[in-house]
């Protein structure tokens, strides 16, 4: 794990990153409590399709969880995006990259790349062995399934905005495996996910401690009032005291 | 407006009373703040079916609403329920007292109850006019439907566990007419309302500022958790400084 640039602000320590997985580079920002040097329990972000590690919507998700709750916060850059977009990529449509994400190997490869994040991190004092969640819509959450699924280091998840549409039916397939507590997001009026497929997914999904939140609007329309849900459900979870 | 028995507990009022609306008396409870004398806002809690004005989960939400909001709180008997239940009426299978309520002048009189009860209430200095909202599942969402349609007084609406079955479709019609904000509740095994309906119910609302939270398991097993999340939601619109 390698570190490059770093910078604080309001209490925040921001430091982007790189991990090695097998042939991959992976590059990521962690998000700390300033000066830690204790344990902090620790949430998994993952992007949207056509995002990556600093959207806006993420950097302040990932900064109000270190100040309120006091929870470290961590984005990769998914496959073909961000920083591992080549210049071919970076000149297509967003529709051309969504269909290069359908394979079972860029699932895996995908998985592979946050257990050895979450590896890495895991060695530093400042994250060590405390608690983790996942915070994952959308591409998020056809990434976020499965590595939910697979990790039992993940106690809580929020998950949403997907379901098993063009062929990424191996979230149905997984979403048994499912089985920590969830919050669960759907668009009402979401035109890119039709409202029964989400619906199949949280179905399928194995565990009982799971919630469904459906709010009007279409896909990227989720309301402000339910980052803010979504935060205060993780941060009940990873730490208690902070709720 | 007559009130009978009175009683006070940490910090709250407790008060039966009852309302005359033309040849019907409503009976009721009143929860205020302690030795109040200025407008509070107010929660009209509908009880569901087969329960009363004083079911123990009603009386805990509303000294919640009290206690930690400064809202008050006043539930009604429904007709066939509680003390407007005839000696027929409870020695009757709850089918068969549900089965009575189907009916358009059953629906309209508890509107007209409601609204009574509400106008005697704006009378007491601890009430005024200050804001309103509405707080009923199930039953208290046949009937709620209806009244929040019909009562511009009521300004944000907690609904659920309810859709167009059994002859219950008035509901879709005054379904539009519900154009405050509104949480609605869905349980996602629900026994007595399948989902599609109470989605049938979500869909035909007419307000925009809407959210639907669903749960596992039947109709009555809402978690205690999404009771603390409606609290919170009223009052958020009823008292905001409260939250």
């Amino acid at each position: 794990m390698k570190f490059s640039q770093s910078k604080t602000n309001k209490g925040v320590t921001e430091r982007d990153f790189s991990v090695t997985c097998q042939d991959r580079t992976i590059p990521g920002v962690l998000w700390t409590p300033e000066a830690r040097s204790e344990p902090t329990p620790l949430v998994l972000i993952g992007h949207g399709g056509s995002g990556h590690k600093r959207e806006d919507h993420l950097v302040s998700l990932a900064r109000r969880f270190v100040r309120h709750n006091g929870i470290s916060a961590v984005t990769i850059d998914g496959p073909f995006h961000g920083d591992r977009a080549s210049d071919e990529v970076k000149n297509e449509s967003v529709n051309k990259t969504l269909r290069r994400l359908n394979g079972e190997d860029i699932v895996d490869k995908m998985v592979e790349d946050w257990k050895a994040t979450l590896d890495a991190l895991q060695k530093l004092p400042e994250i060590g062995i405390a608690r983790v969640g996942y915070w994952g819509l959308s591409m998020g959450t056809m990434f976020g399934v499965p590595l939910v699924a697979a990790e039992p280091r993940i106690e809580v998840a929020v998950l949403g905005l997907m379901g098993p549409i063009g062929g990424f039916d191996r979230l149905i397939r997984d979403a048994p495996n499912v089985t920590c507590p969830l919050l669960f997001l759907q668009q009402w009026d979401d035109e890119l996910i039709p409202r029964e497929k989400s619906c199949e997914l949280f179905d399928a999904i194995g565990g009982r401690d799971r919630r469904l939140h459906s709010n009007p609007g279409p896909h990227s329309a989720v309301p402000q009032e339910e980052f803010f849900n979504t935060q205060a459900f993780l941060a009940r979870h990873l730490s208690p005291a902070s709720d």
